[in-house]
């Protein structure tokens, strides 16, 4: 048996969600590695172990993967969402650059629906329009870093999709991006805050930047800034294809 | 029977990339539409119409499909890719706009693997960190505004995904974005040129900006531009998860 390492997008929570080529990667599959929660989506199945893990632990999982592959395992790496949006594919690729003597194991990256398209898709069509995907964490960034980009996103213009915005060990920064975000955009300024997409948990809210507080956001949540020309047509948010002479 | 639409994202091209979510829709819908290429990735069966369009026809065919929707239909409208970016979900809302009488009207936006994703993943994870998506076709909106939305994503650090480089009625402006880069990033910054991905025509090559050309880019391409930090590993092309402090 050869060995091989798939790193699978399970898309934002609904199997019907998931791309038939990840549920063949997972139907082939004899282990699969990943953070808790997302290893919880994968029905056990005799001749499949699960290898869940915890958060953080990005590059221990990825040489786990790596060592697995070496040795004939067929493994499946997954992620919520997409793998290639701040997910596990950068990790996986670190981790190889450090290890050039499996620089020829046989790899596949199989995207998926990340958050902010399901997020967008079930508001309406808020990314219709140039956008930016932002990591507002600062785990592996200094927050000097977010601010510079978030400042260059709304004065380009562009919607803007956030993700990691706010989390129990960092609970202040997204009041501070709010506050970036005020002194860039105009008050009437239209913000999706959408959590647990497409799951038994979805709740989507759509505030203005005046309205918005903190606390509307957590780790679940994927948050949506429109542009100036965002607005609502009964009850969904839009983007125009259009922008002005 | 009671009328609905789904605007459905058909992804890049590969069956195995339609979700389950998609194909269902299209199982149970009386109507197609769509842009003529989309449209024919549509399997033909009993009791199913197809009604391919042109392209720039975007506003006509989501009045159409909202006529539909009124008098019964089960209609489906077909995008490529994912219907929000850059496609036919901000386009029916536009319509929906000026017709206040068909707002409660049941409408589904169903997500799609977006080209840059798929792109992405066939590379390898060049989108692995804060990304803008940019769509280069000046049909809706003026070349100044591309120019200006492409030196802010320069200069914020992002990665960059082109939608729309280059058709046969806009030959030079992909030229003038090249130009624009070199004034703003290092010339052995890695771009990727990304053709037909996940088709039988699929082409991918990585170049830096100092080797990148014009007719490397047409309109079934997407273009990825790396950040400061994108870099190879094996045949991979990836960006890292950190910035450095």
């Amino acid at each position: 048996m050869t060995g091989w390492i798939a790193v699978a997008g399970l898309g934002p929570g609904a199997e019907e969600m998931v791309t038939p080529q990840v549920a063949a990667a997972l139907a082939e599959a004899t282990d699969v590695v990943g953070y808790i929660p997302y290893v919880a989506r994968v029905a056990p199945r005799p001749g499949l172990t699960l290898h869940p893990s915890d958060n953080r632990v990005e590059l221990d999982r990825a040489a786990q993967a790596l060592d697995m592959a070496a040795a004939g395992r067929q493994v499946v790496i997954v992620s919520s969402g997409d793998p290639g949006v701040f997910a596990m594919a950068s990790a996986l690729f670190e981790a190889l650059e450090a290890r050039p003597a499996d620089c020829n194991a046989d790899i596949r990256i199989l995207p998926g629906i990340t958050a902010m398209l399901a997020a967008a898709a079930r508001a309406g069509a808020p990314l219709g329009h140039d956008f930016c995907a932002i990591n507002l964490s600062d785990n592996l960034k200094p927050f000097a870093e977010v601010e510079r980009r978030l400042r260059h996103a709304a004065q380009g213009g562009f919607a803007m999709a956030f993700y990691n915005p706010r989390s129990a060990s960092r609970p202040h920064q997204f009041e501070r991006v709010l506050g970036i975000l005020r002194e860039e955009c105009e008050p009437d300024r239209l913000i999706l805050f959408a959590r647990g997409v497409s799951t038994p948990d979805e709740v989507l809210s759509t505030v203005t930047l005046a309205e918005a507080t903190p606390e509307m956001a957590d780790m679940r949540t994927v948050v949506i800034v429109g542009n100036a020309a965002t607005r609502r047509v009964g009850r969904w948010l839009y983007t125009p294809r259009s922008v002005p002479g």
